[in-house]
């Protein structure tokens, strides 16, 4: 981190300063020249709080090159994390898709759509149990029994679960009956459940909020893997922006700017993004073309009388006709299905 | 509700749209003029899934009449709300200034704070026990002791708590030790605490999210109310925007559409919105004179030193300054401090 | 478009609306059901202000059915538009690249750079003669000399120019000179310089403002369109967010959105979109596999000493390595560069 | 300026960066620590073209310290500067109200506006001869026409004039016919037009783009100032946002901030910000009591039959009332109407 003073901060206040940083464990290391005066701070600078006032007095800019997470950071792991979700790797050579409803709705549904996906190429079944839904009036997902009834579809399919957890205290309930936990966009930054997350030994499958910058998509990531769990994918799915037409605005650019940025898989969600099924095929070809690990596809049996997200989910053919799609991008860029 | 259907949509399929339609319980009349045939729908459209695919593929716009939020909606309840927090109503002629440390750091240093606000005429004392933060090596807050020490300061002066929960699971922990219990910005949508905040009987101040609308935000308020609490306080704290001169940008035009569209008590949060100590002056003033109820605004006993927000925390005399001047502006609003 | 009236809304008001409306020489057929009436519209209702306090005193809700573009519409004209650039057919089956420096900067260098994005695949040439900097005191282009140079650039290699144009009084002067006008991000809105090029009759490449919707973005394509001026081709460029690691976002989706409500030819600017050469490559893969008609690259011949953009244009290798990527994508979509 | 740069770059690369930078007439000093070697830019590096790829290849972070504007800085120039339109100060101790029409409609129209306007205490009527539209088949103004009524409604009541220009070509029609230029929201950068304005010896109110950050807002102020017209009135009219309740989003802290940067006046145009005339007076009252130096009300005489903006523009009573109310917070911050 570099602290460049004001001009004419005196020799005591910059010892004030010292001081003052001193108590985060870094070395301070000043650098005078003619016209100004810098502080260098040299150590681990993750933690120094930037918003102190005592800085901003003294202060003209603080830069800091250290960025703020590490064990999400490619420079201290350079190698590509391949995250295993039973049994099926992610972020290797192969692409990966998740695809399934957004709420279970019920046992035969589930089992049809998990057989369809497979045949199409899926390895992964997404589902939603509990739901959150920004109206308390609207349907809030079958919980518990939405679980019970995506492990009668792994049990006939061998396709492993990924499904939402909204809340701290659950964690224990989801063990030994998921994959993958999935964190929504908006508990993004709910560090209770980040924490807890960091605790279990089961990968997690992290959606970037739709307000949030990849610097604080990758902190949230930090708080699962400085937990202790380094199984951590991240997703990509949509950002808020001026522009309506599409739900959010789908920002491609994260996946080579993640995958500069750290060593975690990186997978692409079409359907959030867009929030439009005629949408998905062509947003899944470009993620796949820019580099992505995957993508996580809302396809139902049923779309117009799906329980929730209806306009934003593929019909078995619109599917099966992406991932052939998908197949033929994915060998230009050296990659498989 | 209005659902505008497309051109040439047939009798047939105008009936099955009536038809799934009816499973919200909703009467859908259609009115055929001669170019276009639109559907009415009257009754609680508050549940209609507007996202499914069938409309989607019949319909051309569909137009919401009825807000989705009722027990927050003002056309339900004129009059507006007073909610008592540790006997300090909050809405009412009185403005209401919450104010206090980002994070409780110290026995000493609660007290201290408490009697100074207190002596400048603040009436509720905030202060953070549970720190959000979104780097996992920043200071997290002193929790369960931060909380013993806000009853210290309240002991000592009388001042009602209000300060941040973020698991759902402390709810219990937190009766009986606060009077108003506070929802982050981050946590606006975490729907399984808004939830539990619902069954209990403490006032809620509801920060509104960095990204979200006012809709957004006002369905919040109805978890809240719809599960029996109708204790709410609205708090607008800053948004995020392409301006980053200030930490996020307030939203002043909220609090007369807030007023407009519901009879909640509305506060303004011009600490966090500015992140600037230098500006929390002028914005309170601007607040108090567009309508607002009350203020949150940080204030800290030794800023330069602050654990957290030190760049946003006034001293006593910035406090005491500012209070004079809201007290100026409170009558000519015909209010009072 | 439909208008919903308040309820209680007296036959007198309706009438006093529709009187209001006939100025706009629309139809208006009241649709009076059970439990609302509403104004259907019939005829071209563009120009309808639907901001007038009028309606906003007795009317509830106000759709449009209509988008407010007409010519641009791909409803009134279904085929791809086809618009020669100088020989270069840009929207059809081949892909088009235009490529070259941010600015003109000499005779040599940009002879230099034609001939090699020439080689590369390139078929059109860009290069800044006059420069729209935010800063009065950074370098504003060669201006006329620049155009010049262009033209000694397509005499030695047959490439036809596109070039920027900032001033209506400035279309005779390029008029002869250039092959395609652009309208840069900034100037999306310039509605002088828009009728003017409306007026003349050389293809015009409309770039998208940084905070503009699709919706304007066609809206302004409308103004040159609805001037008389047929060829126009729409280019993303990337919008504003809350992301600050690149330049801009990227919107993606935008490909298959203008596709969809347009019969305009879309290209895509992944140097202004990103502002780092090194995410060029995969953001040019990916708007190709989302079916975009072409791409605009910056090449420079020597980027750290470039006078502007440096840091987003590709070297010749990185410009040669992008385009064989670019013709691999191509073919998975059924074009060829 | 500070430059960081990477670690292990060569003695001979930072000679190289050194010569590289010469050319913009800076003292290169280079800075070498125990750790980390910054180079300190000394002298005018305004015009330092940071997106340098050579720099982006060996620097780890670039710190501006001096503000890239310098006539439009604070620093400069400590003292408010009151611009005086047709012998109107704007910035001094009174509170500056320009009201009147959005659109000049008709002789009898903008003499009645002008007269009820005067009455209620504005000093300088305001109305649109040249309206930039959105749609080109929306009402574009009288143009011409529009210019001579405004100075018949000026003979009338001597009220000063400002209107908008949207064409460089148009400074001369102007000229003779205008107290004040105004540059509307779209043409913040329209850096021709700026120029233009910059040799003209008449004000100019300049408004904030939409989308622009406070530093290019003061940018384009620098355009105008470095071509020799010290008469700039910056004007904040809401910035687009995520929430779309309000037209736009007041950015309230603009003024402190604009303040606090700057030495020029600051006004405020509540219309357009919200788009709502209900919103108007509140937002006033905000505006004043947060420092602005004035404000732009939209008032109409029949706001139901307004050409353009009715739903935003005030009737003569509530202008009136708005007028009374910001006389008295005026008193509260030691200002007067």
């Amino acid at each position: 981190m570099i602290i460049v003073l004001k001009n004419g901060t005196s020799q005591e206040d910059i010892n004030k300063i010292a001081g003052w940083l001193s108590r985060y464990n870094v070395e301070v290391s000043p650098i005078v020249g003619a016209q100004m005066t810098v502080l260098g701070l040299v150590g681990d600078t993750s933690s120094v709080d930037t918003s102190s006032a005592y800085l901003s007095d003294h202060v003209d800019k603080i830069i800091k090159i250290q960025e703020p997470y590490k064990r999400a950071n490619r420079k201290m792991h350079p190698e590509d994390t391949i995250v295993t979700v039973g049994g099926v790797p992610v972020g290797g050579k192969k692409i990966v898709v998740m695809a399934g409803p957004c709420s279970v709705e019920g046992e035969e549904q589930i089992i049809d759509i998990a057989k369809h996906i497979k045949q199409s190429g899926a390895t992964i079944i997404r589902g939603g149990a509990w739901k959150p839904r920004s109206s308390p009036y609207s349907f809030q997902g079958l919980k518990a029994e939405g679980l019970d009834l995506l492990n009668i579809a792994k049990a006939e399919t061998g396709l492993p679960i990924v499904t939402e957890i909204t809340n701290p205290g659950h964690v224990e309930k989801f063990i030994g009956k998921v994959d993958c936990f999935q964190v929504g966009a908006r508990n993004m930054q709910n560090f209770e459940l980040l924490i807890e997350l960091g605790k279990a030994r089961i990968p997690v499958l992290l959606k970037r909020g739709f307000s949030n910058t990849l610097e604080e998509f990758l902190m949230s990531a930090e708080y699962i893997l400085s937990g202790g769990n380094e199984n951590v994918i991240l997703c990509e799915r949509g950002i808020r922006t001026n522009e309506t037409f599409t739900r959010n605005t789908l920002d491609i650019s994260a996946i080579p700017a993640l995958k500069k940025l750290s060593h975690l898989p990186v997978i692409i969600d079409p359907s959030h993004a867009s929030g439009k099924s005629w949408m998905v095929e062509s947003l899944s070809m470009a993620a796949i073309a820019a580099g992505a690990d995957g993508l996580m596809i809302e396809v139902h049996n049923d779309p117009p009388n799906a329980l929730s997200d209806g306009a934003q989910s593929l019909t078995y053919e619109m599917f099966n006709s992406t991932m052939k799609k998908i197949g033929a991008i994915a060998e230009v860029v050296d990659r498989e299905l």
